[in-house]
C-alpha cells in the first residue's frame, strides 16, 4: 500500500502551473511545515472552516467525487456570503483507509471546482479514523467592502438567490419520504449533491447589499442569524419565496414550508438591501443568469418573534428555527 | 441541551479584549460567515492544518484540558518549524455528545496555550460524530525569512532542540511496555501529552538556519523530509542526540534507538545551519533556557541511503523511517 506521503503526492499535490501561477500568490505549497502565500496589498484575509462527516452531513458509499465537490462547495459558499475572492484553501481528511479510487474520485471533484473560482489548496494532513472532511478557505476582500451580517437596517429589502428548498426536497426523497419524477428527481439531487457556491453573485454584492449569509441551515435560521446581529426584526412573504416545481405538485404544504424555511444545504446567499438597490439587483439577476427574488423587508427591532413569515392570507406562520447538530 | 450556537457562544466566543486587541488584527471574529483579518505589510502569510483523531492521536477519556493544549500546540509547532509569528486559528469540531465540561476544559487548555503566543481563535464549525479536532494555525513571517525544508547545503551542520524520545517513551510506560519512576514517569508523560511549541526558538533561527522542520513524526522520518527536500545527505551521531537520562537506567538499547529515531510527538525543531552559526546558536540556547544540540552534518548527496546514524563505533545503526499513518 502506498504511504501518507506518497498517497499525498500523488492525489493532493500538483504540477507547477497547474493552478498554481504566479497570481495564486503561493510562494509555497504542499510539502513543508506551512504554506506561504503573499497576500493583496488594500485587503483582508476571510477566513472560514467546515467539518463533513460520513453518517451526518453525507452517507457511506456516497460518490466520492460529488463529496470532493460538495465538502469545497460549501466553505466556498462561506466566501460568497462574505463577498470575498477566493484564494487559498487546506484539506485535513480522516479516511478508515488508504482508498485510493476514492482519493482520485474525490481529488477530482474537488479540484474541478477550485480550478473553476482560482483557487489554490495550499496544505493539508492525512489521518486514518472514521470519515471526516475538514476543509479552510482562505478569501480576500478590499478592506470595508466585506458583506457581514450585522449591516441590515430597517427599511432594507430582504432577497435571496436561486431557489429555496430543492436540496431539503432531494434529501427527502433519498430517504423514502417523497416520490419524485424526473427531471425534477435529478434537478433534487443535482441541488443536493452538487451545490454551486453563489461566489460570483457575493463579489458583486459589494457595495449593493447591506448584510449577506448563506443558507446552509435552512432560511429561518440562517436569516435569524442577519437579525440578531443586526438587532432588526424582518418580515417575509411565504408565497415569494422561489422554490421548485415539484412542490405544486406533491401538494404537501407541511413538507414545502419545512423544505422552504428550514430545509438545509440551500447554499443560496439571503441578503438585505436598501430599496434604492432594487433596481440594480433585477439587473444583476439579469446579467449573471441568476434568479435574485425580493421576500420580504426589514423592520426595527421590536416586541414579539424577530422574524415573520407571512401566508398568502397575511397570516403568520409557524417558524421553526433553523438546524441545529446538537438540539 | 444547549443548542450548537450557545455551545460555540459559551466556550469559543470570548469577550472583546481577551486576546482580541487591535494588534491581534481581527476585523470580525467567530460569528460571522467568515472571520476578517487585517494583513501585516512586509509579511507572507503562513498557514497548517492537523487532525487529531480519538484512537489514533490521543485516547477516549484523555484528559481535556491537556487535549485542548496538545491539539493547538501540534500546529503551533508547524508555525515555529517555518519560522512565522502564530497569528489566528480555526477550530472544527465533531463531538459525540455536546458534553459542556468537556468543552469547557478542552476550550481552556486550548486558550491558555493561544493566549501565550498571542494568537486569536477567529472561526471554527462544531458538529456530531466520532471525536475529532481540526485546527488551522494562521501566522506570519517577513518576506524571504520563513524557514523552509529544502534549504540545507553541503556542510551545514544538523541541529535539534530540547530532548528527543521522551513522548515516545511516555507512550510506552501508557501502553505498559516499559515501567518508569518518578519523576521521570511525570516527566515522560509531559512531553507526550502537552509538547511546548518551540516558537520563540522558531522565531529566532530566521536569519541563522538554512533549513527546520518540526520533529512530529521521529527524527528519521522527519529530517529525511529536509533531505529530500534539499537534495542532499547527512550523517548523525547517534551518542550525541539528547535524550533524557531514563533511557540509560532502562538499558534497552532496542527501544532507545526505536524513541529516538522514529518515536513521534517530540515537537521540537530539527534544523541545519551554516558551521559559521555555531556560536550564536549555543549563545541563542543558553538565552532562550533551551537546549540546542549539533547532532551531526549535512553532506552532498551520494548513493545510498541519505541519512545515515552512527553508532559510538561508527557503524551505521538500521534507520527505520518516519511515522506513517498508512504503512
Amino acid at each position: 500500500m502506498p504511504s501518507e506521503f506518497e498517497l499525498i503526492r500523488r492525489y493532493f499535490e500538483r504540477p507547477a502551473g497547474a493552478g498554481q501561477s504566479v497570481a495564486s500568490g503561493v510562494l509555497l505549497g504542499v510539502g513543508d511545515d506551512c504554506a506561504l502565500m503573499a497576500r493583496t496589498p488594500g485587503t483582508v484575509l476571510a477566513v472560514s472552516t467546515d467539518m463533513l462527516v460520513e453518517g451526518r452531513h453525507f452517507s457511506a458509499g456516497d460518490n466520492a467525487r460529488l463529496l470532493g465537490h460538495k465538502a469545497l462547495a460549501v466553505n466556498l459558499s462561506d466566501l460568497a456570503a462574505m463577498g470575498a475572492t477566493p484564494r487559498w484553501a487546506t484539506l485535513a481528511l480522516a479516511l478508515p483507509e488508504a482508498n485510493e479510487g476514492w482519493l482520485r474520485d474525490f481529488s477530482a471533484g474537488l479540484f474541478a471546482l477550485a480550478d473553476r473560482h482560482g483557487l489554490t489548496l495550499v496544505g493539508g494532513d492525512t489521518t486514518r479514523g472514521p470519515l471526516n472532511l475538514c476543509i479552510t478557505v482562505m478569501g480576500e476582500v478590499p478592506e470595508g467592502a466585506a458583506l457581514r451580517r450585522d449591516g441590515a437596517r430597517a427599511g432594507d429589502e430582504v432577497w435571496v438567490s436561486g431557489e429555496l428548498g430543492a436540496a431539503a426536497l432531494g434529501l427527502a426523497c433519498v430517504q423514502g419520504q417523497v416520490t419524485l419524477q424526473e427531471p425534477e428527481r435529478a434537478h433534487a439531487l443535482a441541488r443536493l449533491h452538487a451545490p454551486e457556491p453563489r461566489v460570483a453573485l457575493g463579489l458583486r454584492l459589494r457595495g449593493l447589499a447591506s448584510a449577506a449569509i448563506d443558507v446552509s441551515d435552512g432560511l429561518a435560521g440562517d436569516l435569524g442569524h442577519i437579525l440578531l446581529r443586526s438587532q432588526v426584526s424582518a418580515r417575509i412573504d411565504f408565497t415569494r419565496l422561489p422554490r421548485p416545481g415539484a412542490f405544486a405538485r406533491l401538494g404537501d404544504a407541511e413538507l414545502e414550508a419545512r423544505c422552504l424555511l428550514s430545509g438545509g444545504d440551500d447554499y443560496e446567499l439571503a441578503f438585505t438591501a436598501p430599496a434604492a438597490s432594487h433596481a440594480a439587483l433585477l439587473a444583476l439577476s439579469e446579467e449573471l443568469g441568476l434568479a435574485l427574488t425580493c421576500i420580504g423587508r426589514i423592520a426595527s427591532a421590536s416586541p414579539g418573534p424577530a422574524l415573520r413569515v407571512l401566508d398568502a392570507a397575511g397570516q403568520a406562520l409557524p417558524v421553526a428555527g433553523g438546524y441545529d447538530h446538537f438540539a
